[in-house]
C-alpha cells in the first residue's frame, strides 16, 4: 500500500491516529506507530515537561517513526516547539494557527511538517508556507472544527482540486470503508480520532470511552461558535451552554460558564456531567474498546475487502 | 450496473434526480429519465393543476420511469396525491413528514414509494412504514436539512448497518467520485441536487445557475433552525437574518423577516439578494452549466475510471 503519504512518513498503512488532547499519549501513539500507522502524541494537553516524559517514553516503546500534535495557540508553544526538537521528533502536526508560524522553523532542523485546515482557503495557504502535507477535518468530526462548516465529503475534492500536497481526510473516518471512500474523493490518507480514542491504549477516562461505545447519531453538536467551534457530546455541560444562549449571554458569560479545564474534567477525568466530551458524528459507529493494533487491522481488512467489493460494481 | 435500485425504478444507472422546488420541471425530470437516471418532478412549488401539467408533458417526453416529489407539510397535499395517482404516476418520493401518513395509501394504488429522512431514527420508521427505498440526506445537502445535523460521510454507513431497504446517499454529490465514495460507504444508489439544479433543462433562473457555478467552500450555511434548517448560498437575505439573530428575536419576528415566495424569488425569479438561494456544500466543485444527460454521463465515465484506478490502490 505504498503511496505519497507512506513514503513521507516511513510507514506501512497511509493511517494517521489523530493527536488527541487527554487521550493520545506515548502508550497510543506507539501502538498505531507498531502496527504499521502514524502515532501522534497530543501535545495539546500537556505542559512541556510532560511531553518530554511521552516523547521519551514512546521512543522506547517503538522504533518506527511517530509524530507530535501541536495547537499553535498553545500558551507555551516555543517551549513545546523547542522540546520537540530537542527529543529529535521528525514528524510535526500543527492546527489552530497560522502555519507560517512555525514551518520554516520546523523545515531547517529537517521535520516533516503536516498542517490541520478545514476549508480551501486555508488549504491553499498553508501550500504556500510550505508544508509538507495537509490534513483536511470536516465538520463530523469531534473537537475543535472550522467556522465553514465543510463536511469531509465535500472537503476533500475541493481541496484536491486546488492544491499539488498530499491530502490526509479526518472526520467521519472509523472504518476501512471509511478510508476506501475518503480515498476514491481524492485523500491520499486518513486521520482517524474517535476509533483511537475508545482503543484500550487511549489516556482517556473509562467513562469516556465507553461514551464513545454509546453515543448514537444525533448524540454530538457543534457549539461554543462565538469562541472556538467545537463538537461535542450532548451531556449536560452542553445543555447549560444552550440554556445560557436563551439569555441573549455576552461573550464573558460564556466564557465564564465554560471555565477552565472542561476537556480535562471530562475527557480524562471522567467526569460525564459537568466535562467536554469531544467526540465525532462516526461514534454511532463504534461500538466495542479494542487494542489498537486490532482496529488498525480491522480497517486495513475491511479496506481491502470492500476494494475487491467495489471492483465488481 | 443492475442492482437493488435500478430494479426497483427500472432504470439504467443508479442515479436520481434531486425533486427540487422551482427548479425540477418535466424538462429536467424527462431529460435525466432519457439519459437513463431517475428524474423527479419537484411538487413542492407547483399548485395541483401545474404539477398536473408538468406531468403530461414529462410523459410525451420520455418513456422512461419518473417519480414526483412531494413534501407531505404541502397545504393541499390531498389533491397532489390524487393528482399523481389520476396521472399514473408510479413513483413517489415523499419528505418532510411523516412516512406513516401517505405510504399504505401509495402502496395500495400500486406505486413505489421513497422517503427522504436525515437520521438512523428515521431510516428506521421509514422502514417500518412500509416504504420501498430510503434518500438519506447529510448536512451538506442544500435546502432543508435534519436537526441532528448528521453528514452523508456519517449517516449512510450508520443507517446501512440499522435498516435492511436501500438506501440512496444524497448530500455532497455531484460527480462520478463522490457516486463511487457514497457506493463504497453502503449506498445502493445516489441523489444529485445542485449539480442537476446548474444544467439547461432546469426550470432555475440563470443567475441561480450562475450562482451554483460561482460558489466557492464556505459560501453556503445552514440558517433558520428555529423554523426548519435550511443551507442558503450567504447574501444579503441570509446576513439580514443573522442580523436579526444579534436582536434576540422571537419566533413571530423571524417569520415576518422571512415573509413570503422568498425560494421562489431567490431561485425561479432569480432575485440574488432578496431571495433564498438554497444551493449545496458541492457547488464549490461545479463550474459549468451543461446539458442534464451530459452531466449523468460524465458522472458515469468518473465512476468507472476511478473504480478502475482504486483497484490498483
Amino acid at each position: 500500500m505504498q503511496n505519497k503519504i507512506t513514503k513521507l512518513f516511513n510507514i506501512e498503512y497511509p493511517i494517521v491516529q489523530g493527536g488527541m488532547i487527554w487521550v493520545s499519549g506515548w502508550k497510543l501513539a506507539s501502538a498505531v506507530s507498531n502496527a504499521g500507522g502514524l502515532g501522534l502524541i497530543g501535545a495539546g494537553s500537556m505542559y512541556p515537561e510532560v511531553l518530554r516524559e511521552h516523547i521519551q517514553k514512546c521512543k522506547k516503546a517503538t522504533n518506527k517513526p511517530f509524530g507530535v500534535n501541536v495547537p499553535m495557540l498553545y500558551p507555551q508553544i516555543e517551549e513545546i516547539m523547542n522540546t520537540i526538537i530537542e527529543e529529535g521528533v521528525k514528524i510535526v502536526f500543527t492546527s489552530a494557527g497560522n502555519p507560517k508560524t512555525w514551518t520554516s522553523f520546523l523545515k531547517e532542523k529537517e521535520v516533516t511538517v503536516v498542517h490541520v485546515v478545514s476549508s480551501v482557503k486555508f488549504a491553499q495557504k498553508a501550500e504556500l508556507a510550505g508544508v509538507d502535507a495537509i490534513v483536511c477535518e470536516g465538520f463530523e468530526a469531534g473537537g475543535h472544527n472550522g467556522r465553514e462548516e465543510t463536511t469531509t465529503f465535500t472537503l476533500i475534492p475541493m481541496v484536491k482540486e486546488a492544491v499539488k500536497i498530499p491530502v490526509i481526510a479526518a472526520g467521519g473516518i472509523a472504518t476501512g470503508k471509511g478510508m476506501l471512500a475518503a480515498m476514491v474523493l481524492g485523500a491520499d490518507a486518513v486521520q482517524i480520532g474517535s476509533r483511537f480514542a475508545a482503543t484500550e491504549e487511549s489516556s482517556a477516562h473509562i467513562n469516556f470511552k465507553k461514551t464513545i461505545v454509546n453515543v448514537k447519531d444525533g448524540d454530538t453538536h457543534l457549539t461554543l461558535k462565538e469562541l472556538a467551534p467545537v463538537r461535542l457530546v450532548k451531556n449536560k455541560f452542553y445543555y447549560d451552554v444552550l440554556e445560557l444562549y436563551q439569555k441573549n449571554p455576552t461573550l464573558e458569560d460564556i466564557k465564564t460558564l465554560l471555565g477552565r479545564a472542561r476537556a480535562k474534567r471530562g475527557m480524562f477525568e471522567g467526569d460525564l456531567e459537568e466535562g467536554e466530551l469531544e467526540i465525532g458524528q462516526i461514534a454511532g459507529l463504534i461500538h466495542e474498546i479494542k487494542p489498537a493494533k486490532q482496529v488498525l487491522l480491522e480497517i486495513i481488512t475491511e479496506f481491502s475487502a470492500t476494494k475487491q467489493l467495489i471492483s465488481k460494481l
